[in-house]
Parts: structure tokens; C-alpha cells; sequence
């Protein structure tokens, strides 16, 4: 007596990758990993996947010279196919899938398709980078609220006056992707009545052996920026909780020691 | 010939535990666990300690009724002392230690004691427990910037008039600890300007077996909170990305899986 196996039910996990350090994946995402038929990745490092899906096929949508290219409706598709097909796919995104990482589209895509989905929640770089120099987000008596937004595209005047004011009652601001306009948003930031001596760090590179941090103001960081050539990604935090950073190097490099596990 | 051992160099790291399901933990809390003398602890289950740390004295720092309670200030001096003894120190928090946890404190009070820290950053609960209802913090052409505040104190009128002033143009606003004073918040947001439509959303107990999702407006969340006795620990939403949340409860419980594989 032959019994024919279930047929395998595919499903898509959007897994967040943490900041880069392999040691600051969750033991979720390492499971999911392990257990992937395919991953698709654009901006964690193969060592990870060799690492954590030796077994899985894995698939770079992301957009960089000379590799395969998919527009955010190809990779949609390919994960709703892929899971019909009854594989288990893995969405790897660097930091949280939920925070700047188009997982909302793609969560939405797979269930409008009938396919399961999940997220599992990963360290996000917003908050794991600061800290990777000292920065806390939020501290007593310093600051009770923290704004996170995307510097990709240039932020309206209004939204400038809001994050300033927030910023004048002691809200850090973090500012993700936003190297290419940063003297804009800084000069917004001014022009809207953020004091040009409130502090700045740009932490570039988080969580890889090449990490720099520089600290500035708001008048002076279009100028830090281009004399120490900064370039994406840089994680860049605006407020008082900046003078916090530890610039003590060799306690830096005891801070720094949760990436460098790998 | 005998030789005397080196003396144990005892550290103090400062670990983020996640929002509660062990699945969120990272590797490098696991490991700072693993190689634990002594945690404490003071949001998360003794279950975590027992299976990760059941070699390490565990001592309970929380103020619950019955419990042993230390000062903000006391916690410093144990985890300075215990260090100075050699021991390797976990000081275990819930979400991440640098967002509301007084890790910054911590850290400091450490170093200027001349003890070694690192800092082990984690799943926040301000992303996560959201996530895990479906409810992306950012989502492409309704929200670029979310913002996460305290709700423990009071707000003022100028924290409350660009928070409002932030929702309008669509960026997401996120409470923690603010069930005592939700409806002041609420109304504050009402009177500076947020539309009372706006959708709210209350999580409640997010990744344990009582987790519940609430959603309603800015103008009818204190009837809500109160008709169903909404308690703390609960993590508030405001703004349009509350309508992506997963009312399907089928969905919903794949979302949550993984919260689950604990």
C-alpha cells in the first residue's frame, strides 16, 4: 500500500535581516533560512545566505551593475510563483521589513494572490546603528520621541516645520537614505528654526568593518559631508542624544563588539 | 611549574530582548545568555532565562508587588559591582536597550565606572507588534516617517502640535506605554489639528496568546479603550497605515506564527 505525500504548500516569509552583522539575525529568521527552498535578496551579502541557507536557491532582485534586475511588481509576482509552485520563499530584507522596505506591498500582493505569508520583525538599522556609537534614541531628561524617516526623496515644507519643532522639544530625528539630500534637509531643518548648533552624527556603513562615524552640526554638516566624502549608507541622527556618542575609541570598539562576531 | 589563571574580566552587555516571543531574540543575545554569570531582568519570563540562561544566577530588578525592587540607581551599582567582580553581566531588556529601556543611563554609569559595555540592539516593540497584526510602520504613498513617543508622562502642547502636525502629512505616529494617558493624548491630537476620522489602532499583549487588536478613530479611542478595558503592556497606532492592518483572523494567524514557535 502506496500513499501519495501532501503536496507541499508553499509560502512566502518576509524575513528582516537586521542591520548586517549575521549575529543580530533572530533565531526566527535563521529558522526561516534554514528551512527556504529559495531566497530573495538585494542587500544582505551572500556569506549570510551560504552561511544560513547553504540548501536554498537563491535569487538577487536587487539593482546593482551587472546582476539580475526586478521591478518591485517582478519580485512580487516571483514570490506569489514560487509559492504556488509549493515552495517555502524567503523575502530577505536588510533592517525590518516594515520600515522602509516595500514589505507592506509585497505582504499585500501575496495575500490579494491566496498566498501565506508572514513576517518575522528584524533589527532595524535605525535605531541598531546609532547604537553601534553610543546613541541612544531616547534618553532621560534628553529625549522622549524619536522620528525615523526616508531621506530617498526631498521632504515638503511642511514636513520640515513639523520635524523641527519636534526637534526643538528634544525629539531626535533619524534620517535613513539620506545622503543625497542631506544639505537639503538640513538646510530645511535651519530654515524652519531648527537651531543651527543642534548636533549631528553620520554614522556610515553600520555594522561592517568599514563604519565611520562623524559628528557635526546643522549649519556645518552639508560642508563634514563633502570634506570626509560621504557616501551611502549612512544612518544620520539630528538632536542632543548625539553628545552621548562615545568617541572614546577603544570603548567604541567594546560597543562595536556585537558585529563583529562574525 | 604552576600558573596562577588570569583573573576573570568581568562585562557588563546590555541586550535587547525582543518583544516577547524567544523566536525575536538574535544570536547575539543568545549568546550573551549563553555566557551569562548573572542576568537581570526585569520585562521578560523566567521561561527565556531557564532556556537560555540556566547556568546564571537570575535576579529579578522588575517592581512588581512581591518582588525585589531596585532604584534606577541600585540596578547601576549591581551591574557595576557584579562586573568588578569578574562576572559577566546581562542586563536583559524588553524590545531594544536604547528606546525608552534607560539603556543610555546604564551604559554610561558603566563606563564612567571604568566597566566594559557593549550594547546588543533588538527587535523593537515599537515595529514589531504592529507587524504583527499587519500594520507596516511605512508604506509607499501613504506613510515615509513614523514617529515613536512616550505616553508614560503627559504630552505638551508643543510635542502634541507637531505630532498632529506630522500625522496630516501622513506620517505614523506610535505610543508605547500610553494607556494611562491615551485619551489626553487623543485629545490633545484632536485639538491641534488631527482629524478625528483618523484611524487608530490598539494592540494589546502583543506576541503572548492574549494578543488583541483594537481599531478606531482618533475621536472615538477613549469610548473604545474603555468599553474594552484596554490594559497595559499595549502598543497605539495613529494614522492611515492602520487600515492595512489583517482583520482576516485566518491571516492574522499566520502573521503571527512567528510569535509562535515558542
Amino acid at each position: 500500500m502506496t500513499e501519495t505525500p501532501p503536496r507541499a504548500t508553499g509560502e512566502v516569509a518576509l524575513v528582516g535581516g537586521g542591520p548586517g552583522a549575521p549575529e543580530l539575525l533572530t533565531l526566527a529568521a535563521v529558522t526561516a533560512l534554514r528551512e527556504a527552498d529559495v531566497v530573495l535578496y538585494d542587500r544582505l551579502a551572500p556569506p549570510v545566505l551560504a552561511e544560513f541557507a547553504p540548501q536554498a536557491e537563491h535569487v538577487d532582485v536587487g539593482k546593482r551593475p551587472g546582476h539580475h534586475q526586478l521591478s518591485q511588481s517582478g519580485i512580487e509576482a516571483l514570490l506569489i510563483t514560487q509559492a504556488q509552485a509549493g515552495r517555502k520563499v524567503v523575502r530577505l530584507k536588510g533592517g525590518d521589513p516594515f520600515v522602509f522596505g516595500r514589505g507592506g506591498e509585497e505582504a499585500r500582493a501575496c495575500r490579494d494572490a491566496g498566498v501565506t505569508v508572514r513576517v518575522i520583525p528584524g533589527v532595524t538599522s535605525a535605531i541598531a546603528v546609532p547604537a553601534a556609537v553610543g546613541i541612544p534614541l531616547t534618553h532621560r531628561e534628553v529625549s522622549r520621541m524619536f522620528t525615523v524617516v526616508s531621506g530617498h526623496a526631498p521632504l515638503t515644507a511642511a514636513e520640515l516645520d513639523h520635524l523641527a519643532g519636534l526637534a526643538r522639544t528634544g525629539g531626535t530625528l533619524v534620517i535613513l537614505m539620506g545622503v543625497l539630500h542631506l544639505a537639503q534637509i538640513c538646510q530645511g531643518l535651519a530654515a524652519a528654526g531648527l537651531p543651527p548648533g543642534t548636533p549631528v552624527a553620520i554614522i556610515e556603513q553600520g555594522y561592517s568593518p568599514h563604519q565611520r562615524l562623524l559628528t557635526t552640526t546643522v549649519a556645518s554638516i552639508a560642508v563634514t559631508a563633502a570634506e570626509h566624502a560621504v557616501r551611502s549608507p549612512a544612518v544620520i541622527v539630528i538632536g542632543e542624544v548625539v553628545r552621548l556618542a562615545d568617541q572614546d575609541p577603544a570603548a567604541a570598539a567594546d560597543l562595536h563588539r556585537a558585529a563583529d562576531l562574525s
